[in-house]
């Protein structure tokens, strides 16, 4: 057996679906991959099998789904590879986060349960449920008068995606179901709980989404009594305060969740990770200095650092958060690829449709020609990319998406490249925060999905960013990254890598192909950025808060829609 | 013959089309209607037959199509109706304007000559032609500086859609034609030209577009001298210093024009108007204090009044301008049904034309239908409704829309609707500015084309505007105006009428339905109201030029590209 190829086995829980890799320890060869789509997708409606109706801004996930995944996925990659399950030697599990869970002390979520499961607040809340907005501005406002210092790692503010202010929200909402939770735990821990009847806290989840820090622990009970205090204990009632540390193993593979995968038991399956995180040393990101955007349908900046700033806005610093020994920043704009789908959605006439239809190309190929063949500025348009809100540097869910310039004439297509220039340019602010507060970014490498593919997005950031642009050479960034944990806590010993860097140096590629920027399209972005900048900051510091107001008033019909 | 009933013919110059109406002269009912769909529609490219390209905010129409409307309307009517043409008793004729035909002494389009006809100047400029913007810029400021006092007449500022914009453009970019052209007059006065042999200039055109009043007369030639010394004649040397009252007759139908249309020669021609100061009369708005609200492509907003006032940003007061004694203040909104059908060709996705299509409903329906299921505030949209740029009270051809407060759940609906609720932001926005200036407004009565039949448009102007919209009955407002001045050109005598307001009373007539406010759409349309102040106010007034920054990189892109 020592002779055989050694693979680890990477699973990314994404907002849709679950992808699965099966991965050539030795150079990170694909050697196998799977999807499954959730049944239940992202639940925004009704509960499962009920008539109870969500609030706006609810999204939730049915945990089922999470169990099934494996389930359909894993038997896939061992069959289609035809590998024996002793070349297997990790396992490696990402998830989007802050996925919030309440369960029993054995892990059953409270949404499974009779009892709980008519009530909203038992269910999975994943990243996307901005309905605890209000808790979250409540949050920061108390930190503020408080001087919290856990607030200067978060950029100033707290997000309504993370870990607290879901929880927080289950209290106030449902004392009953907050009650009866004996665990609130992140969906990367849950998951790794069910793989191996561990229950563990990993430090990017805890770090990014948590308030936790290497230094500091978790916010003090008489910061969350003050919030509530029922949620004094929070932390020692519902969670553990041990935190594990990325690439180490938790535990092996339990013999039900082998039965669930048909793989053999006692696989060592690392700590978890968020899924934007897992794609960093997948994209060759193990060094200060070189900046991973991952592209997805929201965009995520990651970049590391020895040395410890306060960057304005950004969503989180956390020491060992992904590469252990240095500082891991994050930023990100909660509206990437989501535009461009919700454009295809809801704005793409017929005619457009009838023509790559003819062409036989897909609308986003037809669109991406179409919008290639303008220069900048040609359309007259310029875009706030804030369709999901902001994250960084502004970290308020409550701004919304602005279009202006639109004339007569104004075609589709251009509409469609404002909103690819309005993603750049929210880029490029959060760039231009990093650089001014000492972050040094050296180099950009892009990974992710779907928007990777679009190459006129690639030549818009390298103009806008003035910087050439280079691409992670791998279908599943986080699926690979995860995979990479895996052979870091299956250890040298075992076949794999003591550590994620020597990880990545064997089993993370790039591309050969970049987007270097040009100088004409540079100029005419530097004057379109600058506009950019004038209305991000008109809106977004509060000088006209219009989007708020409005919000505000949308949200009050449609709770009384109800 | 006496017995018989007395007819007239009005006839409707549009954008896209010419309609003409046979009309009993005792009540106003419509005997007959034809409509011509000029077959070289608006032109924008190219020159016709050439490959001679026109630059950006180009907008000309071919005179042949003008003629041709009178052949294939005309002979239509009266077969139609199967009247004898002894009962037609008058013919009135309406045109879009500001219309500008450089011609020969006798009338003949210099674009209809050999030597001119790849002359882009050489013809026809129809309001759309916004290509003048940069000439009425400097003309406003020339009068700013030399205190002009036609400039209060005009709400401060001169637009480019006017008469002298477009003339000094001919001079400035073709001499040649300039002085080829024995006459440049409106279109509304060539055709009545055509019609009857007789040259001559209509109060309402020469009021509205020419910077004409009664009591001072054209600009002086030290103005126009001071725009461009070519130019200081140009009233002498090119147009009339007579002007025409409405309602007049000009002259007699000549032989050759009453061949064209198949009538009897004779038959009394009344002075030309502009389309939409026709439509007014027939909108029984006669008398001070009613405000006749035209809907078409875009907006007019005409209110009679016996006091001079001066009203910022109002296109026009000319006195005897429309109703012979009074004052006739006319605001406008460059963009209206413009903008919905700008949506309904730009944005509508595939799956709302296919559920049209299965409920065997328009699109525009169906659209009004889900939009209607929408509370206002509920979309969590607003928009400014300057695809067209802002007529009034801005007068600022330059702004373009905007759109604000997209998210990821925003629905085609939505974004309908607040292109609707902008429009009718526009016009609280002219109402406000005519009651603060001292003329109020007691009553709205709406009449145009397409907008007219859009109830939710209806409903929302009511709610908005926080005032009871009452509508014309007539289907054709502008022909049905024209043939109402040409029953006062026929007079008493021939069965016609002495005055407008005579004809009025008989001719037009108002619809029972109304569309009064509602109390709860009232009160949060003020909320929404007050919001589009505040961006109409910083984007309107300089506080952020990034309107017009864009549109001139866009401007200087596409020049560059010709």
């Amino acid at each position: 057996m020592s002779g055989k190829k050694k693979f680890t086995i990477g699973i990314d829980y994404g907002t849709e679906s679950c992808r699965a890799v099966l991965v050539d320890v030795q150079n990170g060869d694909l050697a196998a991959s799977s999807v499954y789509q959730y049944t239940h997708g992202v639940i925004t409606q009704k509960l499962p099998d009920t008539d109870i109706e969500l609030g706006p801004d609810w999204a939730l996930q049915h945990p089922k789904d999470y169990i099934n995944a494996l389930k359909r996925t894993i038997p896939k990659l061992m069959k289609e590879s035809q590998i024996d399950s002793d070349q297997v030697i990790g396992i490696g599990v990402d998830f989007i986060g802050s996925t919030v869970i309440p369960t029993t002390s054995d892990g059953t979520p409270l949404a499974l349960i009779d009892e709980f499961k008519d009530e909203p607040d038992a269910w999975p809340k994943i990243w996307k449920h901005h309905a605890a907005q209000e808790k979250a501005s409540q949050l920061t406002q108390l930190a503020v008068d408080r001087f919290e210092t856990f607030l200067d790692r978060y950029g100033g503010k707290i997000n309504a995606e993370w870990f607290f202010p879901k929880v927080w929200e289950i209290l106030d909402n449902s004392s009953n179901v907050y009650n009866a939770a004996d665990r609130i735990i992140e969906a990367s821990d849950w998951i790794v709980w069910q793989l191996t009847g561990v229950e563990s806290r990993n430090i990017c989840a805890a770090g990014y989404k948590a308030l936790w820090s290497k230094n500091e622990g978790f916010p003090l009970e008489t910061f969350f009594g003050a919030l509530n205090p029922g949620l004094a204990n929070v932390v020692d009632d519902k969670m553990k305060r041990e935190i594990t540390p990325l690439g180490e193993q938790v535990g092996e593979l339990t013999e039900e969740a082998a039965k669930w995968m048909k793989l053999k038991p006692g696989i060592p399956v690392a700590a978890g990770i968020l899924d934007g995180h897992a794609a960093v040393p997948a994209a060759t990101v193990v060094e200060p200095g070189s900046m991973a955007m991952i592209l997805g349908t929201s965009f995520a900046h990651i970049i590391l650092s020895n040395k410890e700033f306060r960057v304005p806005g950004m969503s989180g610093m956390v020491e060992d958060g992904i590469v252990p020994g240095h500082i891991g920043y994050e930023a990100g704009q909660a509206g990437g690829g989501d535009h461009f789908a919700w454009f295809l959605e809801n704005a793409v006439p017929s005619v457009y449709e009838k023509e790559a239809h003819k062409r036989k190309i897909s609308i986003f190929d037809y669109l991406e020609v179409k919008a290639a063949e303008l220069e900048p500025a040609e359309s007259g348009l310029i875009a706030l990319d804030w369709w999901n809100g902001n994250r960084s540097i502004l970290v308020d869910s409550d701004l919304t998406g602005l279009m202006l310039g639109y004339s007569l004439s104004t075609k589709p297509e251009e509409i469609y490249r404002a909103l690819l220039e309005a993603t750049a340019f929210g880029t490029r602010k959060i760039f231009e925060t990093f650089i001014a507060s000492g972050v040094p970014i050296n180099e950009i490498i892009i990974t992710g999905g779907k928007p990777t593919n679009n190459k006129l997005l690639l030549n818009i950031l390298a103009n806008v960013t003035r910087m050439e642009i280079k691409l992670a050479k791998c279908l599943y960034p986080s699926a690979l990254g995860s995979a990479m944990y895996a052979a870091v806590a299956a250890g040298e010993a075992r076949g794999g890598y003591a550590t994620i860097q020597e990880a990545s140096k064997n089993m993370a590629h790039l591309k050969k192909e970049t987007f270097p920027p040009n100088n004409n399209d540079k100029k005419t972005y530097n004057r379109l950025y600058t506009e950019y900048t004038l209305l991000h900051d008109y809106f977004g510091y509060g000088h006209n808060n219009a989007m708020k107001r409005l919000k505000n008033l949308r949200m009050n019909i449609l709770r009384k829609k109800q």
